[in-house]
């Protein structure tokens, strides 16, 4: 019996909320979920070789469509046999669209039904970029998950904008499921809810997602600027009519707290690039908050960023050593930082994926947030 | 029986030159000579952590006394134990005076007798580095070998100049010796022969350094702007004046071909950031010649930057991959080139270790240089 190119299976669903736990099954191994995938950009975690990444106990990463389109392009990763060799990163991978970030180009020149005009922000070249070219560009990386093109909805946006946006993510989700159907060349396709902050508007993408047949569904266009109130209030309607059976994923999102709430709400994947991003300027994730390694009390600090951390900079240098190699600029400094966050998500994920099977997941939402969020005040 | 704190054992003296081979010993392990030491400026080797820089085979690394009197200062040292700890580095540690930056600086306000009075680069404050105060800041660094404050001179330089820089630099070798006699603290002390480009002087320098009495004697000012011929000839008139049993230090200088020139003329230690701060431009050694990873060339490349090396860089990836991070810059890219750099003068080293007793070291010189400066006057 051969292993399935991908399958999802559910394995425990929690009594008291919708936290779950399951197995992602690609030709690359296995993905237990509910999962935090670090975020590479351009074909490396900033900073983080793929060894560490490992280490960190990454199981999947993200790659970004629109940057590694740009840079090396699909004629060099093509050449290599693709990003997973390119970038020696034998796990699974995962490819957004690159919608989110034409979308969120000033250089963008022209939207039609047909794609997306834009100007390149590194030369100004234009390129289209429509559903059947972000298929191509996706299958030339040749991510295990390729996530269709959607149009994003900035916030706030009305009603009409809204439902504009919905269409013609509906209209491309079919286009993409179209030019990549089931499988294709060992890749699954994952489709996009969108909506904005419009309940009703969610349900009906939802609906008309679903309807295409994906092999998962993402929740786009959260976190985009909106009240977390209002993220939440969204999960809440949203998530209890998303079919079981699906992988579901919630885009750009991966905070400590923010994984705390989707998970709680039936989320199985998270990704986001503030773990890597706030520590190239210093800040670290605890138990008791999030800390800045450049501030004055930790010049003499002979202690771990996290002393519950597993992590190669906790496990061997001082917030004194980390505040001096910021101060001074040293790259060694972002290294050790980006590595810690990463791990500490992922660590944080392990932790929710055995409290799931043994009812425990509220309470340790409780116990976490408790240190955490007090304390984040604080600082 | 103990292991003395400090011990030279010269091993092995070639029939044909100057090279030899021999141990050094120190509290904190053996270091085989001829050797290359990483330089960590201000407390890390540029880009890499301490365990990367212990696999590529480091056995003492360098620290600037100058950089780390300024950041993070020797009140965060002394609390911390010293740099080793701070660090996390348990292999040998050497320290320069401070004296080279010193004098480089654009706002060095005053030489006297006593000492040098400077403003610091990164806030202006004025401090004096004399003598005692660059074996205090050594002391509290912790290095297990030390370096005598010297009066750097530039080049050119006419002998008058050159002379009255000796004569300052013989009166503060004594100071320092007074402040920090045989093996203080567990600490070696070098003295350093200066005299510019006057074979004269560098032969009084070298005798009245060597009255004073110091546990190895280190060759300063050169690789200072001077022609590569005029290196060589002081080296050619001075080295074989050298105290055999001391070992010998030629300060700055470590590009490939010059380990080899230097070894041959019987030197024993080397120091050099050139490897990795050409590698954060992109630029890589092979025993092909000098390569510049940016460049087009390599943008399809599947083969490592040298196929002969085992660094962590050359197991993984490729030019084109590597080309790829330089465009896009990521910081890996500086990370990757930086550790294949020193590991490539560290496996240089160990291969020239080899030779010298075997009687081959001229002919693995030739061999060396035949591939290597021929590719690099074509690039």
């Amino acid at each position: 019996m051969t292993t399935p190119a991908f399958r999802f299976t559910v394995e425990h669903e929690s009594a008291d909320c919708l936290a779950r736990t399951g197995r992602l099954q690609t030709r690359r191994g296995e993905v237990r979920t509910p999962v935090y995938m670090p975020v590479g950009t351009a074909g490396s975690v900033k900073t983080l070789s793929p060894d560490e990444v490992r280490a960190a106990g990454a199981s999947i990463i993200l790659g970004n469509t629109y940057h590694l389109f740009l840079r090396p392009g699909t004629e060099v990763l093509e050449r290599f046999g693709g990003l997973h060799r390119f970038m020696a990163w034998d796990r699974p991978l995962l490819t957004d669209s690159g919608g989110f970030q034409v979308f969120s180009l000033k250089k963008l020149n022209k939207i039609t039904d047909e794609g997306v005009l834009f100007a390149s922000h590194l030369d100004g070249a234009r390129h289209w970029l429509t559903p059947e070219e972000s298929m191509r560009i996706q299958r030339a990386i040749g991510a295990e998950i390729m996530m269709v093109l959607d149009e994003c909805c900035p916030y706030p946006a009305d009603e009409t904008t809204a439902r504009q946006a919905l269409e013609r993510s509906a209209r491309w989700a079919a286009r993409c499921r179209a030019d990549h159907p089931a499988m294709r060349e060992g890749q699954a396709l994952f489709g996009i809810v969108q909506g904005s902050t419009f309940l009703p508007l969610r349900l009906e993408s939802l609906a008309r997602t679903a309807e295409v047949g994906f092999d998962g569904l993402a929740v786009g266009g959260l976190s985009v600027g909106e009240p977390k109130a209002e993220m939440l209030r969204i999960l809440d309607g949203l998530m209890p009519a998303m079919p079981r059976d699906l992988p579901r994923y919630l885009m750009g999102v991966g905070s400590p707290e923010d994984l705390f709430y989707g998970v709680e709400r039936g989320i199985d994947m998270f990704d986001c690039v503030l773990a890597t991003r706030i520590a190239r300027h210093g800040a670290a994730f605890t138990r008791r908050g999030r800390i800045d390694l450049t501030a004055l009390p930790w010049r003499f600090s002979d202690e771990p960023i996290d002393s519950g951390c597993r992590c190669y900079a906790c496990r061997t240098f001082s917030r004194g050593y980390l505040r001096h190699l910021f101060k001074a600029k040293e790259m060694l400094a972002m290294r050790l930082a980006s590595l810690h966050n990463i791990t500490f998500l992922i660590t944080l994920m392990e932790e929710i994926r055995e409290a799931i099977p043994q009812g425990r997941f509220l309470a340790l939402q409780r116990e976490f947030l408790d240190g955490y969020l007090k304390q984040e005040d604080r600082a």
